[in-house]
């Protein structure tokens, strides 16, 4: 059934993005919005605004009974969950599917499916698709852990079973090191957790983040190419790529079929990514995750291919059949996401929320900037730092590159601190421009003072 | 010899539009500017600013002696004219020339030969491109009147040979009619200019405009295919499109084939573009002028074919040969430009220059709005009315115009009266969605009353 009212579950940037696709679509927009947020763009571009709650996440944009409630009381058809707060949350879905309202992505059951990364690894598994070699189950003993990492391969990764974000990783380049390590992850792990279980798991070189856009009708899945997100700092993405210049072509086709596989494998209906990690010494990829909703980084994705996805993931949550068809799908040349987060790069990333002052915003071909900013706006300090993506795309990577360039010396914003210091220094880094990044290379390079004030001439 | 020190002798969106080109090249940027002009953004973008002298653009964008006068003090090792003021100057060309500083569009002699209609013509014809059948010289006697009309082919525009500016034009549909008002124009030119001299052309039907958009490096030429800009008034573009949706293939091959034989057959160097008339009935197309300069509407070609222009431009000034051939240029969707003017659609267009006050820009995949505006700036009153050009790209004319109308809606210039409402009505046309307008098209829908306020619903 075609949506004609929609509800906007979310707020900032992606706001305004799915409010300009319901738009171009003919649907009436209606967004959802925390107290503090009643000022913000989306409020004031969108048909209706509803006020969900007060400035704390949980008590509004991640209230699934208020949401829902809100999404009943103003005759919404549909919800649009954008990304992060309740974009993947199977409660979510399922309370909506329960009172008769769309929900633009897949159902309850594939979101808690792929949400349950054991699940998804089997998913992958079941499909084909490579997933990092690891233990199969628990580590208790020291024999078990040498027999395990023989059968993966070294070095390995050694993590806390009950452990999680990174915590107490340690990396063994063989048995030796097995051997020392394991004994000290193990009480560390006991001490931390109160549960002495350990994990092991290929410890991959130099990876790079790489994953793939599908879009899928339940039936039948394409797949829109690849990206690369390599550079990240405490494993946020900080500058996106589409597509990955490491791929040989051969390899670029594998990845992108495999996952084409896998979302049909499990019937994906709506927008996904799967991300896989690559190496680039072996030239071989392995499946980490699955994200069941539109991601921030979509839009390199969007210039590349010429395809809405925000457009087509509304469009088959409204029961339409896919429209494109694999060959319809092509890339032009290459594109570059950075995220403009309200920071300041000189200071740790400190959030630096603010009132925007005069703005000067890049224009010109290849540009799209996806932001939520306007001059006298007060960035609330309850949410997270994005304020705006700057995308370019040229007919190459070297001309993105450049254009991005061009775009980041005329981008400024008065009254903050933001990332755009870091992005130009980060476009004028010669690893950059020869694309031999991996994600464990921003942190040492900004630890190494490649971003000191006196590094970037003092721009900030 | 490759450009280090670029001088920019115009102002508005173009200035800041060259500015970028330069910057993307590694080229140092030096605005020219008057002094009501001071405080302009490409004045505040450009690695130097010089003023050149007084408002009125007589005495400075338009004082070929200034200018190049101020090239030399700067140190500017070429000028980019951009469009209007001395861009189709030959006088200033070869001024630059002879003061050994390079002159970013073709050579004086070419702007001289193709600045002259009969010249032009002359040279349309010896490359064997169509131009409007008309008389050969004047025309003094009703008898000659007749002959040539018969020659020509009925109906038939009669102009005074001393007028211009459409004065006095009139047109007879078969021989009575021009016995009629042959002696009525004769006598009539005779009265305002002393001369009854008379020329007779061909009177083409509902004829669209169409030109084709040529690269040439003196030695070869390459074609970026077709512009439409059918929609007008009083001669002035208002929205124009890439490509033309009236043309059937094999004619769009015929056309740019014979564009870049014409600017092959002057040895063209530069950006150019041959304006033609076609007429759908026939399916025969004229060549009327050529402008040896950038377009304003140049975006359009941009979006569709990747090709950044201005670059190019600049690239061959400098002394590069052509870096494309023909296949590698191929055109990626569609693409639409409309004029944001700070004038008054309800008010006959009336100029509204102001101050800029808070600012909605629109975004997102496929929109470019090229302008130079920041808010608080004072838009001087002594130049054109032009303030931004917002274009927008789909995969087709369908989804250009969707998000043309979409990025329509949500862009807000405070303080001024802007030609937005006008776009906004042209969007929404059938006869604008159908693409079977043409040039003679938009001033009778103006004044069918089809933009009053109460007709666009009172927006302005």
């Amino acid at each position: 059934m075609a949506i004609s009212r929609l509800l906007i579950a979310n707020r900032g940037e992606i706001a305004v993005r799915i409010i300009r696709a319901a738009r171009e679509l003919g649907i009436h927009t209606i967004q959802a919005h925390s107290e503090a947020d009643a000022d913000m763009l989306a409020v004031r571009l969108a048909d209706e605004a509803v006020c969900i709650g007060p400035a704390a996440a949980k008590n509004s944009y991640l209230d699934v009974a208020r949401v829902v409630e809100v999404a009943q009381q103003t005759g919404a058809d549909a919800v649009h969950p954008g990304y992060g707060f309740l974009s993947e949350s199977p409660r979510f879905a399922r309370a909506l599917e329960e009172a008769g309202i769309t929900y633009v992505g897949p159902s309850a059951d594939t979101i808690e499916r792929m949400g349950d990364k054991v699940a998804a690894r089997q998913a992958a598994e079941a499909a084909g698709t490579p997933v990092v070699p690891g233990s199969k189950g628990r580590i208790e003993t020291l024999d078990d852990a040498v027999a395990t990492a023989a059968e993966v391969g070294y070095p390995v990764m050694i993590k806390a079973a009950a452990g999680g974000g990174g915590r107490g990783i340690r990396i063994a380049a063989n048995e030796d090191e097995l051997r020392k390590l394991a004994p000290q992850a193990q009480s560390e792990a006991q001490a931390a957790f109160g549960d002495g279980g350990l994990y092991l798991e290929r410890a991959l070189r130099d990876p790079r983040h790489i994953e793939v856009q599908i879009l899928g009708d339940g039936t039948r899945a394409v797949h829109c190419f690849e990206r690369e997100c390599s550079i990240q700092r405490r494993r946020q993405k900080v500058w996106e790529e589409a597509g990955a210049v490491c791929l040989d072509e051969p390899t670029r086709q594998e990845l992108c079929a495999s996952a084409v596989a896998m979302a049909e494998a499990v019937g994906y209906k709506g927008a996904g990514t799967l991300e896989f990690l690559y190496e680039e010494a072996s030239n071989q990829f392995f499946f980490i995750e699955m994200n069941t909703r539109i991601q921030v980084e979509h839009p390199v994705t969007e210039m590349v291919t010429g395809i809405d996805l925000v457009q087509e993931m509304i469009r088959i949550a409204g029961g339409e059949p896919l429209r494109l068809t694999q060959d319809q799908i092509a890339v032009t040349g290459h594109a570059i996401e950075v995220r403009i987060n309200a920071e300041d790069p000189h200071l740790q990333f400190m959030p630096f929320p603010g009132t925007v002052g005069a703005m000067r915003l890049p224009e010109g071909q290849g540009i799209r900037m996806d932001h939520f900013l306007y001059e006298g706006y007060q960035i609330p300090p309850f949410y997270d730092s994005l304020i705006g993506k700057l995308i370019a795309h040229g007919s190459d990577r070297a001309e993105a590159i450049s254009r991005l360039r061009t775009a980041l010396q005329s981008l400024s914003i008065d009254g903050l601190k933001t990332t755009i210091p870091l992005h130009l220094a980060l476009a004028d880094d010669p690893q950059v421009q020869a694309g031999t990044v991996h994600t464990q290379w921003l942190e040492p390079w900004l630890d190494a003072g490649n971003l000191t004030p006196a590094a970037t001439g003092g721009a900030s």
